[in-house]
């Protein structure tokens, strides 16, 4: 009888972050595309733009002025989808059991938004921006971590957990090309994050070690997945990742939160997401759309949540086959379970064989 | 103080069947949109397209040609995601409690995938099809998942869950606009279905009563979420939608799947499904896309897998605000939780209230 073969035959992998399971197909990648193209990113954009509200000294959607700032700058997004101040919810439940009680759950939710430009020339993006640039994101994220965790505490605010994340390219919903992210602030935390730290919760104690910490030796020892690293972190194809391309950065050991950074992380940090982002650019030579965010403690943590947490940073980029070809995750996706078309390893080394230099910038 | 408004004030919903929450923040539906824009479906479309590789006579991808069908045509998908026939995967586990047992996990799994032709007609959509049309539909639905069920037990094939769905429009990744659908068979239950099962399972233990038995008298006594209603089913925005015009189709009493179906219940489905993706296709004017799908009972269920089973259907469509703008589950969504713009109720409303009659078809 035949050997199971990884780069052929269809499997299910477990993730043990989300508790669940996804569908390998990797065969399936040879099947012809006939459906939607992506539009690639326009191939001139001016440094500075008089339509964009995000360049520094324009007029934003709701009337206020940019500054005219040079490095980094940080807003309160005027759509937030959360706000510091709005009536409390009073509790639902009847006590009584009804139909309501055992199936209508609810919380009102406070917290605020916050929009960070990285960078004041609306034709950058973060492959493109200088490592010592990126380093500056970075404090600001740090700065806007600190600030809330101490609004938390001294000015009584309903901030608990702060989802930083950019999404970069119109396939990723962006609105607009100049390089920014977002920050949610959130008095809960978020579902895709608490279901991490049961994750993490439950690791602890079957095994007395960090899932994270234990994940890093295991792809140090096994190699064939990590794309990049450097002193203070990994960059590699998670084992169960979705989207053709998805990757992780983590912190080769343990840190909660960026506000535990030292300069030296900050620094290296800044290295693997230039390094990483170039690689993306590189391998469909487009300007490459994804969603990225960071996952660590909660604001304030203490206990479990300040022990468990292990800085990481999820990548979540669409492009399955070219700069105009994507993954859809749809019917089977939504109703059954995430599937996709190439396995971990042979993302991992398409993106490991990847150049270093960015290539198609002349385009831009 | 103010009272809560839900439609104004940010809040998170609990969603019982995945045990996960959702974020809600009804007043960002008001922001302006400068992001990517759908195309809206193609205006003339024959009735029979040369080039369609799902038209009656038509060639196909790999070679063999389609028979001149005239109602419904299943044939096996080209490029299957599972396969009947693969090598064995033997257990990686070396019982000594290693980094790779502790997080490598993973399945073989074999099954087989379906394409399903709705109509021989390639300018055909499901709001445009007649309902003794959708019928047949249904029953060639109801007689693959008699025929595998039966080719499980008899012929050892590893048949377990059917997966019936639909992906509509070239949003929601659909490569070809003949009207069809899929069927994956695997010899698992998919993550989404499980998950469900589980919530059943628990629910039962803790309240002795269906989850979704429950869910529909609920509904029925607070009406604001229901689009549309016969003597089978319910069709209505789920209290915990994601997508913005989300909805369900629950039968009314318990029926495990359709294998279980009378004929009385394939009319009142199909009914249904052409009510409902008319109000689709009326509310934007525009061909709605959509992926959509059953969750039923596995193949051959006895037990718990049976007693537990309730079907419903659940649409997932994208668009938001028109024909070209769609809402994006991106950053904070992958990240953080699925947040959406508009209340259920809201959606609800504006479903219920659109018209029964086709309004666009002299466009199509
Ligand atoms: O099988 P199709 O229609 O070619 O492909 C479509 O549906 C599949 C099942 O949801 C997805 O895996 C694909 O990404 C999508 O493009
Ligand atoms: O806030 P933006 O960039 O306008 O909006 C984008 O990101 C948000 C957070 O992921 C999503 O909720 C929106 O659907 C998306 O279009």
């Amino acid at each position: 009888s035949q050997e199971f073969d990884f780069t052929d035959n269809s499997h299910r992998r477990y993730n043990p972050l989300t508790d669940s399971w996804i569908l390998v197909s990797p065969h399936r990648a040879k099947r012809p595309w006939l459906g939607q193209q992506e539009t690639p990113a326009k191939s001139t954009i001016p440094e500075y733009e008089e339509k964009c509200f995000l360049c520094p000294g324009n007029k934003r959607v709701t009337g206020g002025a940019n500054p005219k700032y040079e490095s980094t700058y940080v807003f309160q997004n005027d759509f937030a989808a959360v706000k510091i101040d709005q009536p409390a919810l009073e509790v639902q439940d009847s006590g009584k059991d009804t139909l309501k009680d055992r199936l209508i759950k609810v919380q009102g939710v406070r917290g605020n938004c916050f929009v960070i430009c990285f960078s004041p020339k609306h034709n950058l993006t973060i492959p493109q921006m200088q490592v010592k640039d990126l380093y500056k994101v970075i404090s600001t994220w740090q700065q806007l971590y600190n600030d809330l965790s101490k609004q938390a505490v001294e000015e009584k605010k309903p901030f608990k957990y702060l989802q930083i994340f950019e999404n970069k390219g119109t396939a990723m919903g962006c609105s607009n090309l100049h390089p920014h992210g977002q920050a949610w602030c959130l008095e809960a935390v978020p579902s895709e994050v608490s279901q991490e730290f049961k994750s993490f919760d439950k690791y602890k104690h079957a095994h007395n070690a960090d899932l994270l910490g234990d994940y890093v030796k295991l792809e140090m020892e096994e190699r064939s997945r990590i794309v990049l690293e450097n002193d203070s972190f990994l960059v590699l194809v998670p084992y169960w990742a979705v989207w053709p391309f998805e990757t992780m950065i983590v912190a080769k050991t343990k840190v909660p939160s960026i506000a535990h950074f030292t300069d030296k992380q900050k620094d290296d940090l800044a290295s693997m997401m230039k390094q990483l982002t170039v690689k993306y650019d590189n391998l469909f030579e487009t300007s490459f759309p994804y969603s990225m965010g960071l996952h660590q403690a909660p604001l304030n943590a203490t206990g479990d949540e300040l022990n468990n947490a292990w800085f990481h940073m999820h990548f979540y980029p669409p492009l399955l086959r070219s700069a105009t070809v994507r993954k859809f995750l749809v019917g089977f996706e939504m109703l059954g379970e995430p599937q996709r078309d190439l396995t971990a390893e042979q993302a991992a080394d398409r993106l490991r064989k990847l150049d270093g230099d960015h290539h198609y910038t002349e385009n831009l």
